[in-house]
């Protein structure tokens, strides 16, 4: 079996490490020897080992007929797109990391990959070393998904821990989260939660076998949080994660990015620092959670290569996957429900009352000049129209 | 597709009712009707809905060439060990819960299985509704996996969660449980460690490939945790846990059941009650936990229909699985090593230190008639060298 590995940066050169130390087992598991022939990168790597298998030019690749598997992890949509549809169309099985590619041309590719008795497989797109997508596919096959709640982005995760336990700002968190690398540079990816929202837009179209567009979901990112809310939560028992939700109800399917306040029992409370988990909820199941690191050079690559393992298992054959490509129609945001975490200025308790009916107070005593409360449930548009009768110096939504 | 379910008690009436409720996703994901034709149990269920389909022989289920797929959840080894492989001889494929049947015979049905190019599928044998079998067997291929941390019992979990919380002594806890229906009347299997042992022997089979027999684990259980211990636990910030336990060192696998202290840091640290977790290790991926319902009617069914799906799915195709039948050689228990907490009377801490050599002090207000401690990594043998100097009120190895 021979691969071309597109792109030689973080993932990549994971998954060179990967398939070249773990040869043997590979090897043993697949029933055949699995090869890295080429790797694709613009870059030279004078003394690197990938200069033996280096290229500079895709049409290398697609010119030997004895590549059976493409694993893109160059990351975002162009050339990315492209190349991945020339292998498929050749009956090439492509394994991406690729989340953006992934949301937005998944269900197209799935039915290209079919028509072709090939595969396109995308494991290491959401949750990074967990096996979620394969959990969810094919394993939590005889349920009805009711609800998925994940904490789908490291960064944004060790940022809520590290404001938690250090008590410091936001911009500090930030600042010192970019010195240690783990945000970017430009981080509005992640803190803005739009990682987040490209990743449980694939988990709810896998979910419901549909394809859900991730511009459709309302999305609300960390950058609003503050240490005095963080001071709440402690309050409250609660921790403040960033999630990426989705649940059905009456036939709709509902989704969200956006933080929230989770309560000590849930088994998301203690998933602390960079880490990732996803808990889902079925019919008959009940909740099942799926922990790990969800980003990193090797689990990354870990779970990319696990897709290589099950396309060389079925080379020609299409592994069943079900996302029809017509567009799912979501529940709309006003209709959904939750409690609200609601923090006004002292002297308008009283109105917050008067807008919100039953609510319950809390306070911190490092916070004299305000109060905070709890909301009965109710829906986005209901709180909202609570919430434009008194002056909300911000609010998060409970989980 | 026509199932047959051996046996009417909580796992095949909860079968039963996965696969009426859910009927309509099942065959949308299979991509044909999946139906029940038999249900296989000795007594009579007058008025109940299985009456239609009920049989009291299994001589009439071989007989019938329309059976595709048994379910096996009768439990115990005679006569579900005769009734699978009669149906693997078939070439029907068969699903079970039964771990003691599993760990027993799993390796000899698999080959059977695939001389007759069907399936013989075992998700729910272990952690119940968490889909550890496929997690472990599909998705984490691309590792070596170097160590299975589980809790595997959700009636020892529950009472060590009882005890820390109403600091209950063990035996008050015991009939507790056993009043409320967590535990049974004769609970030495679950105590005693014995079903943990059965569930670590099948996941470290199919870690590494190759039968390990429960018999060669060294398993202890539960009924020696103390409340006095819990005590020292809590001083510790740690908890206890009974972990089925496994890993490589050195090219030699090392397996052991016994309770162990974990700390808050620990993913299994905050999993109560009677929810199970496992937690691999793999050489690329680190750590990666799957948590949800170890038990209970409806979650293990659920496991038990997604092998239905499967086996559907794959009539006529053995799914790969690796565990080869001829015996592994376990590690010496003597050679395992860890850290122990120790207790002894207050006037034996000169004799620790003397016996132990660098040890931690551990103080709890309430015993004040003994100290406890904890020594640096060791062997087991070392250990026992070591506390044969002493006398020893009780220890416990931490994780």
């Amino acid at each position: 079996m021979n691969v071309a590995i597109l792109g030689y940066g973080t993932v990549g050169s994971g998954v060179f490490d990967v398939l070249t130390e773990n040869h043997d087992i590979i090897a043993k598991r697949v029933g055949k020897s699995v090869d890295i022939k080429y790797v694709l990168d613009l870059r030279e790597f004078p003394g690197d080992k990938v200069e033996s298998v280096l290229v500079h030019d895709y049409k290398t690749i697609m010119a030997d007929p004895d590549v059976d598997i493409v694993v893109e992890v160059m990351g975002g949509l162009h050339p990315a797109y492209e190349f991945t549809k020339e292998a498929l169309e050749k009956g090439i099985a492509v394994c991406t990391s690729n989340k953006e590619l992934v949301a937005k041309h998944g269900a197209e590719f799935i039915e290209l990959a079919k028509s072709k008795n090939t595969n396109y497989l995308f494991e290491a797109s959401v949750g990074g070393g967990i096996p979620i997508i394969r959990q969810l596919i094919r394993s939590i096959t005889a349920d009805e998904v009711e609800a998925i709640n994940g904490i789908l982005n490291g960064t944004t995760n060790y940022m809520m821990t590290e404001m938690r336990e250090k008590g410091v700002s936001f911009e500090d968190c930030l600042k010192d989260a970019q010195a240690k690398g783990f945000a970017e540079r430009n981080p509005a990816a992640d803190i803005e939660g739009h990682d987040a929202c490209r990743k449980i837009a694939i988990l709810t179209s896998l979910a419901y076998g549909q394809q859900v567009d991730f511009e459709d979901i309302y999305t609300e990112g960390i950058t609003g949080i503050t240490s005095e809310d963080v001071l709440y939560a402690k309050e409250l028992g609660r921790g403040i994660k960033l999630l990426g939700s989705s649940y059905m109800k009456d036939g709709k399917v509902y989704a969200m990015v956006a933080p929230k306040m989770v309560e000590q029992t849930n088994p998301l409370y203690p998933v602390n620092g960079v880490f990732n988990a996803i808990l889902l909820r079925g019919n008959m199941l009940d909740e099942v959670m799926c922990y790990g690191k969800g980003a990193g050079k090797l689990p990354t690559a870990s779970a990319v290569v696990s897709d290589v393992i099950d396309a060389a298992k079925h080379i020609n054959t299409f592994i069943p996957v079900l996302w029809d490509k017509n567009k799912m129609e979501l529940g709309k945001k006003d209709d959904m429900t939750c409690k609200f975490f609601v923090r006004v200025a002292k002297e308008d308790e009283a109105a917050a009352n008067a807008a919100f009916g039953n609510i319950s107070i809390v306070r911190v005593a490092e916070l004299d000049k305000e109060i905070g409360f709890v909301t009965e449930e109710m829906s986005e548009a209901k709180y909202d129209a609570c919430a434009s009768k008194v002056n909300v110096i911000n609010r998060i939504r409970l989980m």
